[in-house]
C-alpha cells in the first residue's frame, strides 16, 4: 500500500539494516570488543562543556514560552542576527540575519532548498564520490541527480567533466567539503575554477546555476587548512550549515542556511525557504537549541581526537600497502580497495570483524569508506584485523 | 527562480505576511495594549515547571553522547517503549514501541505519513472546516486534497457528503479532533459512523482507506468530555500526536505517529515511516525532548486557564448574538458571521482593533475563527470592541 517512490527505498534501506543486524551477529558471537565498526558517521566527542551551562543559564533567565514557542519559520531574529555577525567577522562579509534560516539540521536545511528550487525533471549535478543521502533529497522534489565522474587522485570536483554535465534543466550544484567520504578539502584554486565554470555556463545558456555547499564538517578540519567559503566565490551561492558535528549535537536538529544576498531572486527564495521550512512539517528548526547554539558560536569540540585517530589509521593503512589521500578534514578515509569489487572487499572484511561502507554507496566503485569517528583504543584494536585483511590479498 | 508549486505558495504566504503587519501597524498607532490578536494558535500557557526539571536531570544523570547524539530514525527504543505503555494503559490497547515513530512535532508526522503512502494523483479526504495546512502537505507529494463540505449545524464529520466522495483513488481521510477551527471533539457515534462507512467502502472498492486522526489537541478538553481513541474504532488507522499544546512546546518539535498494528501492509509501512523522517531531512525527532516528553508523560499544562477563556469568550459572543457552537475542545471559536463574507468581517473588526482569521481559510466561509490562547485580562479587554462590531451589523 505504500507509494511506488517508498517502495524502492524500504527495500534499499534494508541494506543498511542488514548491515546493521550483521554487526550486531558478529558482537553476539565475537563480542562487542572485537567488532570493528567504521560504518557511522555518528561523532564519538562529547559536545563542549558550555552546551550544558548554556541550557542551564537559558531555562533559567529566559521565559518558558519564548524558549519552548513558536517564533517566525525562519528562526529566532536575535538569534539570525548572532549567526550572521559571526560570519560577517570570520569572513569578512556583510550579511543581515535577513539571509539567514535556522533549520533542522544540513538534512532540513537541503530539503527545504531542493524545495524552493526545483520543478520536476530540474537536474542536479553532484561530483562523486559524494554522499548518498543527496539522491534522495532530490528525489523527494522529483529532480533529476546528475553525477559527475570521479577524479580518483585528488577528489577534487572534477571541472572538465562537469562542463559536459551541464545543460539548460542544471538548477543546481551540491558540493560538500570537507568532503564525506573522502575527507578533502576544496582548494582556493578548485573554487574559484569551479565559480568561473557555473558562470561561464550561466552566461551561456541565459540561465541561474544555484550551488549549495553542504558543510557540516567545516570546522572539522586538522593541520590548519582553510576551508574556502563559498559566499566569497559565487553569486549564486547557499551554504547548509550543521552543528551536528561542530558541537557534537546530531540529534538535536539544529543548523543553518545562509544565503548571498547577490544571488539572483534573492527575495522570492529567502520567502519560499520561510515557507518550505513551515509547510514540509519542519515549521521551525528546535527552539531551545537555537537559543543554545547562538550562546556558544565560538565553542568547538576536541578536533585533536579525531585528528589522532586519523593519523593512526591512516598511516597504518599506507603501511600496509592501501593507496589512499591523507583527509583534511571530517572524519572519514576512503581508500581505494585492492580489488575493483569494493562490495566484496567489504564482505571480506566482515570475516575479520572490520565493518566498511563499500565506495559504490557513494558513486565511486572501488573504494571504501572508514569513519574513524570512533574510540581511539577501539582503532588500535582493530588494526591487526586490517593487516590480516590485506594478507587476504597479497598486498605489500 | 523558484519552484512553480513555490510561487503560488509565497504569494499564499504573503497574505499571512500582511496580517502579521497590519498587526504591528495598528500596535504602533493605537499602542500593543489595545490591538487585540485572536490569529494565532501559539499557547499562552506555561509549560508544566516539571519540563525544566526534567531536562536538567537529564543532562545531570545521561551521558551527553546519549543525550544529544543519533539514534533510530524511529526515535529511542527506551522513548518510545514507554509511549507505548502509556496508551495501552490509558486506553487498554497492546502496543509494541514499533508502532511507533518519534517525529518533528504532528507537522512533521503527518508529512511522512503523506510521503510514504501517497503516489500523484492518490486523493486525501478532509472535512471542511478543516486546518489549511493539510492543502499544503497533501501538496507536497503531489496527492490531491478533496474536501467534504461541513456540517455547521454540528461540525461533526458530514458523513453522507462523505460517501460520495470516496472514489479508488482515496488513499487516506485526515480527521482533526478536538477541532482546529471549531473546537468540536468528535463524538463516539460519529468515530463509529465514519469507520463503517470507511470499512463499506473498501470492500466495494477492494482499496485500503487509512485514517488519520491529527491530534495536537487531545489533551485539551472541557467539561469531562472523551476523546474517541481511533485505534480502537478502525484498522487501517494512524494518530498523528504532538507535545506542543499538551505540554507548551511548540517550538521544540515533538510528537510522534502511532500506527494500528492491525493495517494493511504495517510491516512495509513501519519501515517506509522510518526512511521518510530520515530522507525528508527531519533525520529523527529532536533528541533531548524526547527525553523529556517521555518523563513528563503524565504532565499537561493548565487547562483551566483556556477553560476560563473560552466560558468568558464565549458567554460573551453568544450574549451578542453571535451564533456559536460551544467548543469542548482546543482554544478557538468558530462562530458564524453576521454577513456571509467572512473576508469583509474580519476586515470590520479590524476598525476595533480586532484581529480574526476568515473561514475561507479553513474551507469554510460564513465563519470567523478566535484563537482564545491569549491572556484572561486582554480577552476581557477586547470585549467592548466585539460590541461594537456587532453594534456596525445591527446584531441582536
Amino acid at each position: 500500500m505504500i507509494s511506488n517512490k517508498m517502495k524502492t527505498l524500504v527495500a534499499n534501506s534494508s541494506t543498511i539494516r542488514a548491515m546493521f543486524e550483521e554487526g550486531k551477529r558478529l558482537a553476539s558471537i565475537h563480542g562487542e570488543e572485537n567488532v570493528f565498526d567504521f560504518s557511522l558517521g555518528n561523532p564519538n566527542v562529547e559536545p563542549p562543556k558550555n552546551i550544558k551551562d548554556s541550557i542551564q543559564n537559558i531555562l533559567n533567565s529566559e521565559a518558558p514560552n519564548l524558549v519552548h514557542g513558536y517564533m517566525n519559520n525562519s528562526g529566532y531574529e536575535d538569534v539570525r542576527t548572532k549567526i550572521s555577525n559571526f560570519i560577517n567577522k570570520k569572513h569578512n562579509l556583510n550579511l543581515s540575519l535577513d539571509s539567514i534560516v535556522m533549520t533542522c539540521g544540513a538534512a532540513g536545511g537541503l530539503n527545504i532548498l531542493l524545495k524552493t528550487l526545483l520543478n520536476p525533471e530540474d537536474e542536479v549535478i553532484v561530483f562523486a564520490p559524494f554522499f548518498g543521502e543527496y539522491r534522495n533529497y532530490v528525489n523527494n522534489f522529483d529532480g533529476k541527480l546528475v553525477v559527475v565522474s570521479p577524479d580518483i587522485d585528488t577528489f577534487e570536483p572534477n571541472i572538465e567533466a562537469l562542463k559536459g554535465k551541464i545543460t539548460e534543466k542544471t538548477k543546481a550544484v551540491i558540493i560538500n567539503s570537507p568532503n564525506n567520504p573522502t575527507g578533502v578539502v576544496y582548494s582556493d584554486e578548485a573554487m574559484k575554477k569551479l565559480a568561473a565554470t557555473l558562470l561561464e555556463k550561466e552566461k551561456e545558456l541565459g540561465t541561474s546555476i544555484y550551488l549549495i555547499s553542504d558543510e557540516p564538517y567545516r570546522e572539522i578540519v586538522y593541520d590548519g587548512v582553510e576551508v574556502p567559503y563559498v559566499l566569497k566565490y559565487y553569486k549564486n551561492s547557499f551554504i547548509g550549515y550543521s552543528y551536528s558535528k561542530s558541537l557534537s549535537l546530531p540529534g538535536e536538529r539544529i543548523g543553518y542556511i545562509v544565503s548571498n544576498p547577490k544571488m539572483d531572486d534573492y527575495e522570492n527564495i529567502m520567502a519560499a525557504l520561510n515557507v518550505a521550512n513551515r509547510i514540509l512539517g519542519f515549521v521551525n528548526a528546535p527552539s531551545l537549541f537555537q537559543r543554545v547554539i547562538a550562546d556558544c558560536l565560538e565553542s568547538e569540540v576536541d578536533i585533536n581526537v579525531y585528528k589522532k585517530n586519523r593519523d593512526l589509521l591512516y598511516d597504518y593503512l599506507v603501511d600496509l600497502g592501501f593507496k589512499c589521500i591523507k583527509p583534511e578534514g571530517a572524519f572519514y578515509l576512503f581508500p581505494r580497495t585492492p580489488i575493483a569489487d569494493d562490495k566484496k572487499f567489504c564482505e571480506d572484511a566482515k570475516q575479520f570483524n572490520l565493518l566498511l561502507v563499500p565506495g559504490s554507496a557513494f558513486g565511486c566503485p572501488g573504494h571504501v569508506r572508514l569513519a574513524y569517528c570512533i574510540s581511539y583504543e577501539k582503532i588500535k584494536n582493530s588494526l591487526p584485523a586490517f593487516g590480516k585483511l590485506a594478507k587476504l590479498y597479497n598486498m605489500k
